[in-house]
């Protein structure tokens, strides 16, 4: 069958979306359509041209023998911003506000659109960082670990809070955590990680920092490399933070219970880095 | 600026791409582009005829004054097939195998383009179910619950295993597992679902079938409705499944821990129902 300009645009940016952070050899899209390689270059011009102009990502051309085109899913700053405002107005309800100043997020945890759209916030920050792994501790962080690890196209490693006998053999570490100070301990199947992959730390809120720490103190057990940390909201408090070079959507700044307020700002994502298209 | 047909192309489906199961008016996309109406139902038949050709999926016209397109995220039988395929050849491998015949998943469920296409095979069985929410208890049902929830354009529900204070106030219920025959919990946050959704649960691996059954109970305490159940791995034993009308995509049927041999099967996914195109 021979494919018409038209639907080789849809199926090319439907290839791409499904497989990002991926080198696609131009070989591959002409022998799919049985087209000539002039003729796939002019599409994916056209791709290129409208992903980025819109703000869906970046295109890049790899030249040479091995050479191909890789989709980086990017969002632009005014997307991005849009999504920020979007989570804090949301985390802003006064219904989110529970007993102990806690907020409420598991719906927004499983507000599965929201997700998607802030793992493309974080996939666009760390899009050039060789991230190989997104690693989390369960429950809370696993969400937003899987919508950014989607994104960049490599594997989410989750840490147990306790042995599990479908984990296999573990490497565990004991932490103290960094606001209530008590001994915690996290769990790792060791088969899991490899040795030097750089990996992304996330959580979706982020106190005095001490389960960042932990999971940092784990990373050296498996000699893995931080690239980065990435965290939903993080909280005011008065201890110092444990961890630098975080990135953070939200931070909350007050909650009272009494006037049932809860005050928020913008993370430091936007002050971080420029690795954003 | 006024777009071409080709830039429109590239965008509409974007577009779709990230709204499944969500109703488009026409409108949008001509007031997006500056273009007549007639113009985009001509790219909208190419946009349809490419997905449906290619097997991307189902683009529903809906007529009327509250007309437009629906998305609706499906795989052909022959890519599930394949997705089946590589589950089945994943799972077999020996070194998956760990002391009392359980099988090593952790890296599968992180596999995140994996868990992207076993989302996309359950969100074709389930797209005309009208599935309000996936469910899932913690941990390593996450990865799959939101994988599904994501094609479906629905919100994922975690229960918990014990009562956290993030949770707000809780519904709590005691079950016996299937197969230890043990009582354990759950618990679920009263906010997180309204009464007479329809809810789809999913696990990552079901023996008798007793969290199954735990989490119906959940669904009768939030008089929510059950709408179906979808399982990665099933396996054979000798107790009766306590559930009925569950959707596996493979089986295990024998390990043996002295050869380190691992039998698996394909599940019940393609016996069942005919909902997927």
């Amino acid at each position: 069958m021979k494919w018409k300009r038209s639907e080789r645009l849809v199926d090319i940016t439907l290839h791409l979306i499904e497989h990002p952070h991926e080198l696609i050899p131009l070989t591959f899209f002409s022998e799919r359509y049985q087209a000539a390689k002039s003729s796939i270059s002019e599409d994916i011009a056209i791709v290129k041209e409208t992903f980025e102009e819109k703000g869906a990502g970046q295109l890049v051309t790899v030249t040479g023998a091995a050479g191909g085109i890789k989709y980086f899913p990017k969002m632009s700053d005014e997307n991005i911003k849009a999504v920020v405002t979007e989570l804090i107005e949301k985390l802003g309800e006064k219904d989110r506000l529970l007993p102990g100043g806690y907020l409420f997020m598991a719906d927004l945890l499983g507000n599965t659109r929201l997700m998607d759209k802030i793992g493309k916030v974080f996939a666009s920050k760390f899009a050039d960082q060789n991230i190989d792994v997104v690693m989390t501790v369960e429950t809370k962080g696993i969400q937003i670990a899987q919508s950014i690890a989607r994104y960049l196209n490599v594997p989410v490693v989750i840490v147990r809070r306790d042995s599990k006998v479908t984990e296999g053999s573990t490497v565990n570490i004991n932490y103290v955590s960094g606001s209530s100070k008590r001994i915690q301990k996290m769990v790792l199947s060791k088969r899991i990680m490899q040795s030097g992959q750089r990996v992304l730390l996330t959580d979706d809120f982020m106190k005095a920092g001490g389960t960042m720490r932990g999971m940092k103190s784990l990373l050296e057990e498996f000699d893995c490399e931080l690239a980065g940390i990435a965290v939903l909201v993080e909280t005011e408090h008065h201890d110092e933070v444990l961890v630098d070079d975080y990135l953070s959507l939200a931070k909350l700044c007050k909650v009272n219970e009494k006037s049932r307020t809860i005050e928020l700002n913008e993370g430091n994502y936007f002050e971080k880095g420029g690795q954003s298209s």
